[in-house]
């Protein structure tokens, strides 16, 4: 079954259309599907569930009914050696959508939303894309959040580490107004980005970062890095520092903290 | 059935030990686990086929009997900042050891090893290991070489993409005297990183490089970028020129070239 959500309440200059599925495997397939056979962008891929929903580096993204499971398919007017800042402000657009339902969350980098009480996985982001030359041609920006949902709907291995909004809040959301608020933090975002200001993302981040100063292990192109994050470069990479002072940038990793 | 070689003909302080096995699923995830259990170092494990061998982003590697399969755990003494390095020396290596078997190849950015003539895989490398504050604990080198193997060896899939050397030059080469010759100029080139010359390794990767100078793309979190390979820098990152001239520096990513 699938519907077209009308652009009613979404006051977008990026986002011109909301395509709502019951079931798809993955939004982000059937975005770049679409881009790539349609040739159209500004769009969003919407599904109740997804039964091959993925995440960082191909893992499996339980989606199970109630969480908000979505892609958007933009081609924002970006140098595309700014576009590494994008997953940050993407974690950054739903950590400040969260906060105005009243959920504290913090950002571990690059693209993690945690619940700022135990620490525990709220949501995620992957952003895909293609840059041509001088041009960016598309991003895909997948986006998952676990909100109505309660934690029996998850795997056993998943319940302890993450949570859902419902959990938090123990009231329900509607995730069509979650994901409009969402695309105004995003296009605010963008615009900041656009227009050379992308120093305002970075100084935003650090107000909801959750590894800077410290100790964490960074596993970057399959070698571990143990160090003390230091900063986040314009480029939206990480600057470790190891014990002799000597630093390293990451453009890319999977960062857990040392306990 | 395993078996330990002696280091008969091994002339070498980097690897005392090659452990001889005739069926393993990974000689990687092997010597990793006698790394952290029995801490360990400075050996080979080599295995006639492995059931579950893996490359670059988790990939199943096909190792049939008649290839060269083996893990290098070692522990050089060098700075955790040119760790970038160490899979371009890996690369070289084999491309290196290959030569003085009349066998020309190739090297494409980070860790393919093709065949010069028609460019089909002969080879890659996958680096794993961990850096703790200022020492690095260890390296494991997965390397993976189709040596004396015939096509139907392989899946239909891959056929099309590799080449063996047996195919090339229609004669077996002895798998240990190959794994030897590695050995060598491994540990050579990891002399002149521990000694400061690292630039040495770097001109000799550009004799052998297959896409300096050319449009690529190169797929780096998740992102494709596309543009001509410029440089490669002391750390064995890949320098890409976009059309208006400016630079993106890569540290890991997935080449293919524009035909």
């Amino acid at each position: 079954m699938t519907g077209l959500l009308r652009k009613t309440n979404l006051d977008s200059d990026l986002i011109s259309k909301i395509y709502h599925y019951s079931e798809l495997g993955s939004t982000n397939n059937v975005a770049r599907s679409m881009i790539l056979k349609e040739k159209k962008q500004g769009f969003v891929i919407f599904s109740k569930t997804q039964s091959s929903g993925y995440g960082q580096r191909g893992n499996y993204w339980e989606s199970p009914e109630g969480g908000l499971w979505c892609s958007f398919a933009i081609k924002p007017d970006i140098s595309p050696s700014k576009i590494g800042l994008i997953p940050s402000l993407c974690a950054l657009s739903v950590a400040k959508a969260l906060k105005s339902y009243n959920i504290s969350t913090r950002l571990k980098w690059p693209n993690d939303i945690l619940n700022s009480s135990d620490n525990k996985k709220i949501g995620g982001i992957i952003v895909e894309g293609k840059v041509s030359s001088t041009i960016l041609e598309y991003l895909i920006i997948g986006i998952g959040i676990n909100v109505n949902n309660t934690l029996d709907q998850y795997s056993l291995p998943l319940r302890t580490n993450i949570t859902t909004t419902l959990e938090i809040t123990k009231t329900n959301i509607s995730l069509f107004e979650l994901l409009n608020t969402i695309i105004k933090y995003l296009e605010e975002g963008l615009y900041k980005i656009e227009s050379g200001e992308e120093k305002v993302i970075l100084l935003e981040w650090k107000e909801w970062d959750n590894i800077l100063g410290r100790e964490i292990v960074i596993t970057s192109n399959n070698i571990e890095y143990e160090g003390i994050a230091k900063d986040l470069t314009l480029f939206g990479q990480i600057i470790l520092e190891l014990d002799d002072g000597r630093k390293i940038t990451f453009s890319s990793g999977h960062v857990s903290l040392c306990l």
